[in-house]
């Protein structure tokens, strides 16, 4: 963790900025946010769950942020919150604010002439923004990025260094783009003709609305004819990868690896786990859960959670049974013939 | 779709171009070309298979390309082709051409004296473009791409901003290289020895044939002695890994999120679904196909589809049947000690 | 194979660089080192495994490298060594000298006046080197990198071109960072919040020993509040994904494609297979190996190889048993009413 020497804040100025109860001394003074077993004296800390009660009783922690159910469990100076895990966000971006970039364009960085930089805009070096983009007020371009021709940033949005979002794109405002993410390369269109793949051009755009954040070397493709859209609030973990037009619903969190195969349609609020990866030209309805791993083939026309993933074994022990999985027909045949039997014989 | 003022053709125009024949009034002027349901006036559709014809019924395109046996299904102005979709590729690129990136290097682009440049180069702001690299006529470098010393990149050839050559290894002509993608890193090799790894040098290079695309984020290693090598038409979606020393044949498809271990040897016309693991020092045939999400642990010597993936459940379900799969051996000795009981007592 | 005019050595020399014994001619002279299947006079070659013998007989390498038990197999000059495989990498290494990059900083890159540069540092065109950082002696930073704020980059590390380190994070000495890599992006972090994505700040850090090398357009990131950790020897191949506050064991080697979620510790001199998946807050001991495409659910407490995958198999054969996977609750269950029948009638 960086410690920088911060301000800090009395658990009455928290409660007074981010709602709450304090129990215990309110004027506890704190100033950097630490998990229960390493946090000490200065520190708040937060139990999310019942179940960290013993590991509560030994932190150092100067304050804790409990849920209602843990405030007895303790006698620490503590603020009782609903929502303990969304409190512990706001303090801690509270006590670690980010970096400010001065604004102002880099003069290693290429700012075309026929761009429009909105107010305060901070352009890294070797960042280069093309013919016509559109970059909101507060935007920062981080070092080596990419803007292409009539792409538009909204207003407040950072692409960390090495990002790249192609001509034509949106991305609204208070999005975070990581470094290395691709918006807008060419989808994976084509057809074959006489014996070659003659490529299909990818006309559409990527669309993505405001308060989204991407992922490292994640890589969004653009519409072949239609567009890609990516809606508010969606947060995209590192190394996804989306297909030509794809829509995803407002508020989806998709972790880790995920790959999502061109013309899906994912709904709100879903929730995808690490390496799942899902077919194209299919159609998920709010709400859903993918557990992490699981190959989705096909639509999902009702909300809950969903699973195809096994749990690994010894080596030699899976070998024996996975193989036998090939012949789980013959095993089944084999059942259904005992069974006539038995049948049989008991007449 | 983006929308900017082109130019029209009549559906007369088109077929002198592009072969085919006309049905209906061949001067209908059409500019631009678009899906079924949501194609206007002004626009041409495409219909490739006779599912859609409900849709094409209801379609508000002026005029459509369909295939012989959909000709009689419509009434609108049409094109019919033997192959719709590749028309549709070729009406498209037509109706949308590439924007044009005026040739020159860019004051703030670095260009080794050392390198040889063809005619009508363009160099983006950002690009690197080291010792001894030579760079074919009319190949666009796009901004903050680095092309290492000695690589060879062919006539025609773009390499969209943000790709990485390392040095001396070589793409042909006509290629597209999208952002992101990482050509030449060493491969991973390495030796044990007393407790350490101790790292084997990658002295091969990745050597890429002519119209080959290589997708956002894509990455090909170099070989460890030999060449990795890419054949002719091969066509990578976005992150793909290509390990050292394999070859790719030509005009085979890779979806995205690929990975194929190194010194696999990959057929002529195969095509690999997305997700789908290869694994290394195996070979397949030419024109296999091998389905999204599948594991491949061993050669293949037959043309054909491949599989092994599971169709997802609910989640209680399959965890219900999924753990069975562990007990598979125990249920097959159980039916087996059936069988010879059924045996037994038939006797 | 790039195959510049070299310096040669005869086998006396190599011996008396990396240990070994010479059998037939020490004075044999050899500039190049190759496959047993294309070494050609002045190379030398290499055998691990008695696997080889047939083409050890063929080779028209004018040496071999070989372990005590192939010693006799052969005529040709050779050196015996208990291991051939790390000698061929030592003597690679040897004859092909990594590429020198001249010490200095590149007009168009820009270094904040307050970072810090060791001597005989090379810094690339288009690198950006931020405020307060650290850069040992002999780094060399590649054209369009970025080094965050603060961050520090031990002696001799490599980074190569287009590679992106956040502020805060740390990487030893002797390191090697494939183009593409991202070091320290966020962790996916975030609470729901009425609704909405709170993010979680990230203030940990990403910290890296010495002698890890990491591949191309791989992924680590930093820690929610404590440190992400890679130890020394770490080895990662290409777009591999480390989540927040994950730990990696000293010589662990990690194949491409690989997803680690967060918090997860793994041990030391683990070998985790391409595209293996494993979850957040588990914990591996050393020296485990995982199967390349297994997913790992759960801690694993014992060495040992674990697996979870299935070979393929011909699409329409796969479908049908596959499809069974779901009915082996009900296939188990019709065992054992069979089996009840059975022993009821013995009765």
């Amino acid at each position: 963790m960086t410690r920088r020497p911060g301000k800090s804040y009395s658990l009455s100025e928290l409660v007074a900025r981010f709602g709450g109860e304090v129990a215990g001394s309110a004027t506890t003074q704190i100033s950097q946010i630490a998990p229960l077993s390493s946090a000490r004296a200065g520190d708040i800390t937060f139990v999310t769950s019942a179940r960290y009660q013993r590991e509560l009783e030994k932190t150092r922690a100067s304050a804790v942020i409990v849920g209602p159910d843990l405030s007895g469990a303790t006698s620490i100076p503590r603020i009782v919150s609903g929502n303990p895990y969304a409190y512990y966000a706001k303090v801690c971006a509270l006590l670690n604010p980010e970096r400010v970039h001065a604004a102002g364009v880099h003069a290693l960085a290429s700012v075309s002439a026929a761009a429009r930089l909105g107010e305060k805009v901070s352009v890294g070096p070797g960042a280069v923004i093309d013919d016509e983009a559109e970059i909101g007020a507060g935007v920062r371009i981080g070092a080596g990025s990419y803007v292409g021709r009539g792409t538009r940033i909204g207003a407040g949005t950072v692409l960390h260094a090495n990002v790249t979002f192609y001509d034509g794109c949106i991305i609204g405002e208070r999005g975070i783009v990581h470094s290395g993410a691709v918006i807008g390369a060419d989808g994976f269109g084509m057809a074959m003709d006489e014996g070659r793949w003659l490529k299909i051009p990818q006309i559409g755009r990527v669309v993505i609305g405001a308060d989204v954040e991407i992922g490292a070397n994640t890589t969004i493709d653009r519409g072949a004819l239609e567009d890609t859209v990516i809606e508010d609030g969606v947060k995209m973990d590192n190394q996804v990868q989306i297909g030509h037009n794809c829509r995803i619903g407002a508020h989806t969190a998709i972790a880790g690896c995920v790959g999502i195969a061109g013309s899906a349609l994912i709904g709100r609020y879903c929730r995808i786990g690490g390496a799942a990866m899902i077919h194209g030209h299919i159609e998920i309805v709010d709400n859903v859960e993918i557990s992490g791993g699981t190959l989705v083939p096909k639509s999902i026309d009702k909300p809950g959670k969903y699973t195809a993933v096994f749990p690994m074994t010894g080596h030699r022990e899976w070998t024996v049974n996975a193989s036998l999985v090939r012949q789980l027909k013959d095993l089944r045949d084999r059942v259904r013939a005992l069974e006539d039997d038995s049948e049989g014989s008991e007449r």
